[in-house]
Formats: C-alpha cells, structure tokens, sequence
C-alpha cells in the first residue's frame, strides 16, 4: 500500500491554508506545548482533512455530493467544507454520540441520518449508492491522512527542537498524517499515540503486529467519545511505519485533564481531545518521557456542557 | 498630558515579542473575530503592558524590586513578568478577588498581600514606599498602555478591513492603548469601550466630558470582577482623544456571553473578557453595529471553576 508522504502533506498545507486555523503552540510549563485543534471553526483538526477532501474533489463529484459518517466532529468537518465548496452533503451519526454535535452538524446545513453505532459505516455507504455521491471516510482516506498531517508541519516549523509529540488515536488519521510530518522532518522525535485504557486496541495492535479487534461496545465505554473508532488498514501501516509507541490512559485522568485544561489554560477540550495532557503527566510521573519539549495535541473542544460543568466541580 | 503614541506602541511590540503570545483572530461567525487574549501566559492581556514596563526598568530599578495592585490579572502579568526579569514582586489583591487568582500569583513566586477593596492603592504606595520598590501600576502609566495597545496593531495586521473594535474598559488602560493603535491606523475604525450596566462609569463620564465617580460599592456588584476599577486622569484622557462611543452590558447577557464563547467558541474566558462578546449580540440585535467586520477583544480567561460550571447550566 502506498503511504502518505511529506509531499502529499505539503500539498495539503497550500490548499488548506486560509479555510483553517493556522494554530498556535501555546505554553502549558513543565516542557509542554499545546497545539489547541480545538479553536478550528468546527471545534477540531477534522476540518483539515475534511477540507483538503473536498478541495480535491472533481466538479462532477462535487455536483453528485458527499456523504460521511464518524461520532461527530468529522461530521462537522465535512458539513462546512461542503458548505465552502457550495456541495451538499449528508452525514450518518451514531445515536449515541453528544447532542451538541448533532445540533453543530444541522447548523452547517447538512443533511443528518442517525443510526446504530454498528450501522453507521454500511448506512454511509447505502446513501453513497443511493445518491451517487462521494463518501469521505473520517480516516480511511490519503487525503484526509494528508490534510491532518498539516498539523505536524505546524508544529515542526514552531518548534523546531521538538522531541516527543502526543496524538489521539482512534481510526488513526490524525496520528498517521502527523507522525509523516515529524517523522520526515524530524527522524528523532517520538511520536507517541494516546488512547484511553478503554479503548486502547490500537497500542494492543501496535504491539502484536497486527491489528487487533475490540467489540465495539467495549470501545463505547469510555468517556473519550471520539476515539471509540480502530485503525483500518491503511492509517495501520502508516502507524506500523512511523509511530514510536504508545500510552493508555484512565478515565479519572481524562477527566482530570478536561478541568486542568479549563482552568490552567483556559480552553474548551473534549475529553478526547485531553488524552494527551493525561498522558503527559503520566508519562512524566513515570520517568517515561525523555528529554526535550513535548508537544501535546489536542484533537478537539466539542465537550457537552453539561459534562463539562460536571468535571469542572471535579476538584 | 502627554499622551502614548504610535510609535510608543511598535516600540513596547519588539520589546515583548517572544515574551507574550500573538494572539489569533478566531471566526465567530456573523463578521465577528474573537482576539482570545485569554490565552496568554497568565489568562490575560496584562502580559503585555506589565512586560513592557518591566522591560523598562532600570537595573538599579529592578534590584530594589517592584509593587502591584490589582484585582487578579495585572497582579498574575507582573509577578510572571518579574520572575523573568529575575526581580522581587510584591502583589497587593483585595479580598473580593476570586481564589483563583490569588493562588495563581503566589505561585508565580511572588509576595502576596489582601487587603479591603478600598485599600489596594494606598497599601501598595506604602509598601513601594517601605521597600524602595517601584509601583508597576494597573493602568495609569504610559509603558502599561503602549504594552496593551500592542493588540490593537495585531489587530490591523491580521484584519486590515476592521469596521469595529469592541474593548473591555475598567481603569481603562487596555482600551487607551488599543485605541491609540487602531486609531492611528485605520481612522475610520470605531473603538468601541465595553462595561458592565452595574459599573458603566466610562460611558458616563465620556458622555459628560469629565469623570465621573461611582461609588466603589456600586462598581463591585457586577460579576465582571476585572472591570470595577475607573479610568484615571491619564487614560480618561486618551479616551477622550480617541475612543468613539461605549457600550454597557447587562450581568444576564455576560453570564451568556461566557457560556456561548465555552460552548462555541470552545474558550474559557471570564465574564469581564466575555462583555465584548455580550455587546456584539447586543448591539447587534439594536442594529447599532454598523457595517464591516467587528473585533471583540477578549482580556481574560481567569474564571473561578465552580463559577463556570454554574453559568454552563444556565441553557
């Protein structure tokens, strides 16, 4: 299989740059940087792989439309990209994915189907059928691999003496795209996965060579909702190719995490978004680390308020 | 009276580059940006005016050490401000200021004392007066308002059409600056002061053409709890010299201000920061805004965690 390589992603940066936040490193202390996908217009990095998609789209494609299924913040990733390229798109969302990024998702001007969590990717591809349209895979996808990479550019180009970077894990198009970039530019830089303990098939694949298959109801467990999802094929290679290793984190520390980050660094982070600061401080407590400064992304801030208001009295 | 110019700005601009985040423009959507100064190091604009002037110290200044009063987020900007320039801060907070903030500037390593609301000025005259040390005070000192009027030139440089900027005003140093700058640059701009209803002594006074005072009493029942100070002879005077009209708030629409920006804009940012955002709507909705792109500075992001959660379950 052919991997994603620098090239697609710098191709992906040109034709992103403008529709998407170029997002700043913010300093946390302690040695970490924030990248804060969570300011992206649709609340997440999905936007970059979304738009980089549609960007590449024919107009005959274009004019038949585009479909998509994920847990939610992809959803809103392709809904306004399809927006910007005046395409109309309908999206398939789990009945078990937050409300506020259903609402987020209508709001956009897409069509929404919801359906089983089990069902999403065989109703996603019915209606591609149905409609003639495109499907745009949340992750099993070069060009969305290649937009979401444009992330490890930025952080390359902002901290050049970067050595470790922490990415959410969940299809793996995040953590395959970013780990291209550094990789590439940066051959001794870590670049770590993070998954909740819950959820934590792709560091358990990671480790056998193969993947390995969690019930999806195992995988509903956790509180880090947009990562209940497993490498496919594709992101697995890259991840076999590029990625250093992994860490698996609780429940408790992600909750921790969404509250620090409110308080600390005053941003919205949904609870997958947060692994990453959970895994710092972990991998920090146990020595894991190394040195030089970490890099800690932070996938997304679509957070029910009612959740986050629960953490927050979390004290 | 002299007052701080242009060039006093892009002086302070080279002075704190690297020290303070340049802050982005974030979409809101309906030709509203967002300029999250909540983001910075300590939650707040006041980063920038506090490493100017400390920037500005002499050595023989800096060995004796410096003294500051605030209700929180000028306190927090000169302890981490001294800490970087190796100085010994003092910090003087009254002991209405959220928790939050006290702590914060302890642990920035400075001294802290609480004093009664009325107390903080002359109680830090007193302690710069014991200790030979220099008084970086909130806002009345033209190195603090050509720090934060360094907003005011991102501001143009990342949205050269601006129409409006709304600016949160309390002694009213954030908005001279800002005004200075956007003024200086784009004189068809409008620089809009922004207020709680329960502390609108800005919008009185520039009505009036003088100050006006308003009982110290009455400014402190606003939940805005940076924005119950008044503007001194210095910024009342760069007010009037360059600011076009105000805007007060009501404590209903801040509180829904703070929930939309956690939810939309996935920020935390403090009811005083969140007034501009609360105006937006509001003049808006009047259909007072004009035509053009609007601004809406965003000063902190200092809020009390328990205080956050109460508003995001106020739907």
């Amino acid at each position: 299989m052919d991997l994603v390589t620098l090239e697609d992603i710098r191709a992906a940066a040109e034709r992103i740059s403008g529709a998407v936040l170029r997002t700043p490193l913010l300093p946390w202390g302690d040695g970490l940087w924030l990248k804060p996908e969570s300011l992206q217009p649709v609340g997440a990095f999905k936007i970059r792989g979304a738009y980089n998609a549609l960007a590449r789209l024919t107009p005959e494609d274009r004019a038949r439309g585009v479909v998509a299924y994920s847990s939610g913040n992809h959803s809103q990733a392709v809904a306004r990209a399809a927006r910007e390229f005046g395409v109309p798109a309908v999206i398939v969302i789990p009945d078990n994915a937050p409300e506020v990024k259903v609402e987020a998702t209508r709001a956009l001007g897409a069509e929404v189907v919801r359906v089983p969590m089990a069902e999403r990717e065989s109703r996603a591809l019915e209606l591609a059928a149905e409609r003639g349209a495109v499907l745009v895979p949340p992750f099993d996808h070069p060009d969305v691999i290649a937009g979401q990479g444009t992330i490890g550019l930025e952080i390359v180009a902002d901290l050049p003496e970067v050595a470790t970077v922490l990415v959410p894990v969940s299809g793996g198009g995040l953590l395959s795209g970013v780990a291209v970039a550094v990789k590439a530019l940066r051959p001794d830089a870590r670049v770590i996965g993070v998954e909740p303990e819950l959820a934590a098939d792709a560091g358990e694949s990671f480790a056998a060579g193969r993947r390995v298959d969690w019930p999806a109801e195992d995988r509903a467990r956790t509180i880090a909702d947009g990562l209940r999802a497993q490498p496919s094929e594709r992101t697995f290679a890259h991840i076999r190719a590029h990625v250093d290793g992994f860490a698996a984190v609780s429940e408790a520390r992600i909750r921790a995490a969404v509250r620090e980050l409110a308080v600390r660094a005053r941003l919205v982070v949904e609870p997958s978004g947060a692994t990453t600061l959970a895994a710092f401080l972990e991998l920090r407590e146990r020595g894991e680390l190394g040195d030089g400064p970490v890099v800690a992304v932070l996938s997304g801030g679509n957070v029910d308020p009612a959740l986050l208001a629960e953490v927050l009295r979390e004290a």
